[in-house]
């Protein structure tokens, strides 16, 4: 692609954080399409007022796109997306992105349906939330040809802040699944510590503020210890979200890899999730805390190790 | 205290954390006498090169001295030292600070011990290891009266860079297990990224470059992280030193609190030691990672969860 402002792109997708991107891809000078399964929802909004043109159909929004991103609900959406409609309306030779959470194996399954017709693939998925895809402040995790990263890279700069190449297709979505181990169990160390704390009797929020600069310290307890601290449960990204990405983890860890720390964080964000009903998976991660609060104890029939 | 080189300070414990420590309290213009169990320890000329005087007994050391450092071996040793000979030849009103790990039971069981002797106490554990202990950049957790954690803050601030005052006697070590929980379960994060990432077939070292500063970062993927990435398992926190700090942790908490992920940690680190034989548990902390590899598998059988 010789110039940003000659390319037509596609953003199939726009929920809080397509509709966020494709208006930041707009900024490149790119003419963006937009299409959502239901166009009636308020993210749109974002986009349409970036210039993104809001069409009603798969086939209208990708049929002249060099560039198609697709950011839909889940694996299966993604696949049954790209290996359908965009597979049956792309042009020849044009590259499809999924910025989706949607493993390594599934990324591997649409490249390769996809290059059947004549299309090429990158997994691309992102970390850094509504607040990354609204600021372009986003981490992107690309997996693919060397070729296909280069030409597509002035447009993940305009989504994101930091991009990196991560290897062949699929390698996007295995370096997320990395970065998921991370956040999870890095929560269940300040859950643990927190716990302690309060079993002994010292402030929380002095931990914090004594441990967060030294080698106990990681994101999780300097930007979410604070909430847990406020009892604030609020979602930065939801236990539905998490464990749909540990999920994932499970599916394509391989049977010889064993992740007990995971299956633990995994069994306590469901119990979190649990004490938060009617919508506990709406909770924040940070609610994982409340898997250790009194009354309610964590109980070791509850873990599957 | 009106002034710092009126002080007249003892320091019992001259291993290499200890004789770094009292090296620099020399730099407040403090007389330093030092005593060490075993007189010929080669960490002893750090001192000596400092201007701390040597003397061969603990009335020697400790009878006029306004304050009273201790770092010696575990809780059992602190416990001996201190409401033994130091309570018998202390002189009244004397501050004694214990810098070891000793937990918050043995920590208030001695300042109980030294009150009925007429002698002050503040627990005074400290993070930052040898390197910390050498250029006086130490964090310093300290539980005690005000009173008292101001008398002696300008000793702390010639050995650390980091002085916090946690509360009550005890608060220090009660902060410093914290620190040891967030430590051991962030390197269980790392190690299952870093499982997973081998299982995938993506690179260890491009974990540490593309997630470090986002959601999943720590202090330990971006220090200790590159070690594991060399296959480097030589100390800068031992497998046995950190297994005895969660010892502690285990028998302070209470029966009421479960910490789940603390335990895991502690078998993962003691599978690890058994991996390192016959010197295992002089491997750095980053060795857990070994638990994780092939052909040796951490088994569900491991974790009493």
């Amino acid at each position: 692609m010789s110039a940003c402002d000659e390319v037509k792109v596609a953003f199939l997708g726009l929920g809080i954080m397509g509709s966020a991107m494709s208006a930041n891809l707009r900024k490149t000078g790119a003419s963006v399409r937009g299409w959502n399964r239901s166009p009636g929802r308020t993210s749109l909004e974002t986009a349409r007022a970036a210039g993104v043109e809001i069409v009603d159909s798969i086939e209208h929004a990708v049929k002249d796109a060099r560039v198609i991103f697709s950011c839909v609900g889940d694996e299966h959406d993604s696949m049954q997306l790209l290996t359908g409609e965009v597979a049956k309306f792309g042009s020849p030779n044009a590259l499809i992105v999924d910025m989706g959470t949607i493993g390594q194996a599934f990324a591997r399954n649409i490249g390769e349906a996809l290059a059947a017709h004549g299309l090429r693939f990158l997994d691309a998925p992102v970390t850094g939330g509504d607040v990354g895809a609204r600021e372009g402040t986003l981490t992107i995790l690309v997996g693919g040809s060397s070729e296909d990263f280069a030409e597509c890279k002035p447009l993940f700069d305009a989504m994101g802040k930091k991009i990196f190449h991560c290897g062949a297709i699929g390698s996007g979505q295995a370096m997320k699944l990395c970065n998921q181990i991370l956040c999870a169990v890095n929560m269940v160390a300040v859950s643990e510590a927190f716990a302690l704390a309060d079993a002994m009797d010292i402030d929380k929020k002095a931990i914090i503020d004594s441990l967060s600069a030294g080698a106990g310290g990681s994101w999780v307890l300097t930007n979410l210890g604070p909430r847990i601290v406020k009892g604030d449960f609020a979602p930065g990204f939801t236990l539905d979200h998490m464990l749909k990405d540990l999920r994932l983890v499970s599916e394509n860890q391989g049977a010889d890899t064993l992740l007990p720390g995971t299956q633990l964080a995994i069994d306590l964000f469901k119990k979190a999730r649990s004490l938060g009903e009617p919508n506990g998976g709406q909770q924040g991660t940070q609610a994982m805390f409340r898997a250790y609060a009194q009354p309610v104890k964590v109980s070791s029939t509850n873990f599957n190790i």
